[in-house]
């Protein structure tokens, strides 16, 4: 994509609305614009992060034997009359009257639906296990709405919900998305971290959070430092194994939120306890008949009973993980984004576009690019040097190919790697064998 | 997917509440499941195919030079204040009240938000031409929803926008869109005709309906045989050449909605005059200042003058669509789909499964398939022959391919061509070249 053939109104300053990190980058980087109060439009640069978020949740999820669906936005009060939580969730649900008086609502979260869906089509232990989920928006009617994206009122959530015959079946599916997440969030480039968790409005007795390390995040963690040697434990697993043992060794670790901690079980853990920052970007729960039994979603087991079904949900913040990655990976010149998540591969800055030798180089390296599928933006406006590079910067793909008159003379460019702010010196030859090692 | 593993909740009887055909077929065939009046849940089936219009369409909008970004559901009024349009939507707007009493609304549409966007972020004729699209849910409150997600209250739309420096280059985006238009329906297997059209609430001067033909359509059309020989015009075009001369050639022939159909202009068309059943998919719309004109979103030109920015909309009915190709592709049997949508390319039926030469031969083709990345339903269920062969008609996927005791036998296996009904006989070995030749 070449970059005046594209939408990416940067911002220089800081703007005023903005409090933390990810906020300030997403707007000066042109990623998304606020149309009101905790409500955001999705500029292309931010488009492009949510797409690859939702795709590779999409893609474990799928590994994992879910299957996808597509729940609707507005959903009916009676449902949420029907498992008492109409009133229970007070002023955060946004509460819509049709023209016909008809009481409807923005979905916060979708277990009643999900529910009317499985008792209108499901009736036999033959059917299950089952797991379907969607990427829907919702809405939360926040008092205060701040943190850009972290803490929308609309915002974009991956649901996935289980069905199962037994409290024992149940704990099989929570175990696969246990494991699911820790997969998914790794394959975003982060270093998910399982800790316990309270279980709240949703219900149930069993729950955890995925929480990715920032300084600058939300609340206090606690967790044993041999924990971030588990990250590899997941990588090779079959989802249709024995995941019980992964888990109990997993979470054999301590690891707690600040809701969650106590000092007392931490005396014993074999590895130093950290002490740091987290930013939630996953919740999963185990609630058995919560939903269920009071909106009669109920099964006919092998001897022939009946019995309202087991039930677990699961929740990715796919909008919301778009600023937790900005939280976890910047410096004072801008975003780093982890490759696997980068709205392009690379920044091709053509440093003067009216030297006709840059040009052509700068041409060569795009072309080929396009041709490998590599997603590059080439900056080819007449911007100053200064302002590409920090645009370069700011806006942090992987890589940078900096093509210039000097360069061009004496065939010797520039490749900096945003993460090292590290650069090497290639031959335009080199540039491309660069490309096929580190981009495609 | 192997059918055992799938969520594919048919229904045997005709729906009570479906009055139109594709309305039923997509209920019966388990695609799509009503939440509240007009408001749809999409099932597995029905989420596919959403999402390979989706896909289509985007890529096409991409071809085209358009860039995605993507709205909230959620709008302020203010926006529509400005524009004149919040009265003028009257009761199918859905309009909200937060918890702080300010007034939202769910967004029948986006030209104002759009606008919101460009004024805050584009300044200068260097920054044109611009085209923005999303897909997006939107929301019409219509008095009486009927006729599934044909005509659904929640629905999801493509929408375009496209921003130019003077009313000349707003006719190319507008030609562009055109032709983007023409190529993407046919992309999704349709026979598209551009029908000249009403602006209505949109507004503006030019405006174009692009119909699908259909014996249930919703209204009548009236077009020059001719037309139908001219599919082919757009299919290798540039979308930077001068696209002016096509576009005249094909509207050179008459093609008129009911409301727009004029008897005396059809005297001396060069073919026969067809009449017959229609149904809209798209609709593009040239309005110039409308919305920018209020709206104060002004640009910069060549001379240093301030404007107001010239604008058009182009919408695609990406929900819509799924009930209007089932409309124009199907038998008495259920589903015919046009390859390109289809939610899978292949019914693989095990016709006995307690037959371990059946069972041998059909994990075979299975594998095969799904190492060519080719979607196959598997039907690994216990249910009767009979039963097995009438879903497969009814989801009515591309091709059927069937394995019986018999066909084991003799190797000689039946595959059906759903949209023919044809079937031919095949040895295993003819399989795997048919499915080559076919699926890939």
């Amino acid at each position: 994509m070449k970059l005046t053939d594209y939408f990416l109104p940067l911002k220089k300053d800081k703007p005023k609305e903005a409090e933390i990190t990810s906020h300030i980058l997403m707007l000066r980087s042109g990623m998304c614009q606020q149309s009101s109060s905790g409500i955001y439009s999705w500029l292309p640069l931010g488009k492009k992060v949510l797409d690859k978020i939702e795709k590779i949740t999409k893609d474990e999820m799928n590994a994992s034997g879910a299957i996808e669906i597509l729940m609707p936005t507005i959903q009916p009060a009676e449902l949420w009359i029907e498992s008492s939580r109409y009133q229970d969730y007070g002023k955060e649900m946004l509460r819509i009257k049709d023209r016909n008086k008809k009481e409807l609502l923005y979905g916060p979260t979708n277990e009643e639906l999900i529910t009317d869906i499985f008792r209108n089509n499901v009736q036999s232990y033959k059917n299950l296990p089952l797991n379907l989920y969607h990427v829907q928006w919702k809405f939360r009617d926040e008092v205060r709405p701040r943190f850009g994206v972290m803490r929308g009122r609309e915002f974009l959530m991956k649901d996935a919900y289980s069905f199962d015959i037994s409290e024992d079946n149940a704990k099989k599916s929570y175990n696969k998305m246990f494991v699911a997440y820790m997969k998914l969030f790794k394959k975003m480039g982060l270093s998910p971290i399982a800790m316990k968790a309270e279980t709240g409005p949703i219900g149930g007795d069993l729950s955890h959070e995925f929480i990715i390390i920032s300084k600058t995040g939300e609340s206090d963690v606690f967790f044993d430092e041999s924990l971030l040697d588990m990250q590899k434990l997941f990588d090779e697993i079959d989802y249709n194994g024995d995941l019980q043992e992964y888990i109990n060794k997993y979470t054999s670790f301590y690891a707690a939120t600040d809701e969650m901690h106590n000092p007392k079980e931490t005396q014993n853990i074999s590895g130093n306890l950290i002490k740091t920052k987290g930013i939630e970007v996953g919740h999963i729960f185990h609630f058995g008949q919560k939903y269920s039994k009071p909106m009669n979603a109920t099964i006919t087991n092998e001897k022939g009973q009946n019995l309202p079904v087991f039930m677990g949900s699961y929740g990715v913040g796919v909008s919301r993980l778009v600023g937790g990655i900005i939280e976890a990976n910047h410096d004072e010149n801008g975003i780093i984004w982890p490759k696997e998540v980068s709205p392009f591969m690379c920044s091709l800055i053509n440093l003067n576009c009216d030297n006709e030798k840059c040009l052509e180089v700068s041409n060569q390296i795009y072309n080929y690019c396009n041709k490998k599928m590599i997603d590059v933006l080439f900056d080819d406006t007449k911007e100053s040097i200064g302002s590409k590079l920090t645009t370069a910067d700011l806006i942090g793909f992987p890589y940078q190919v900096i093509i210039g008159p000097k360069g061009v003379k004496n065939d010797n460019f520039e490749i900096k790697t945003r993460k090292t702010n590290k650069i090497i010196n290639l031959s335009l030859n080199e540039i491309f064998n660069f490309i096929n090692e580190n981009m495609v």
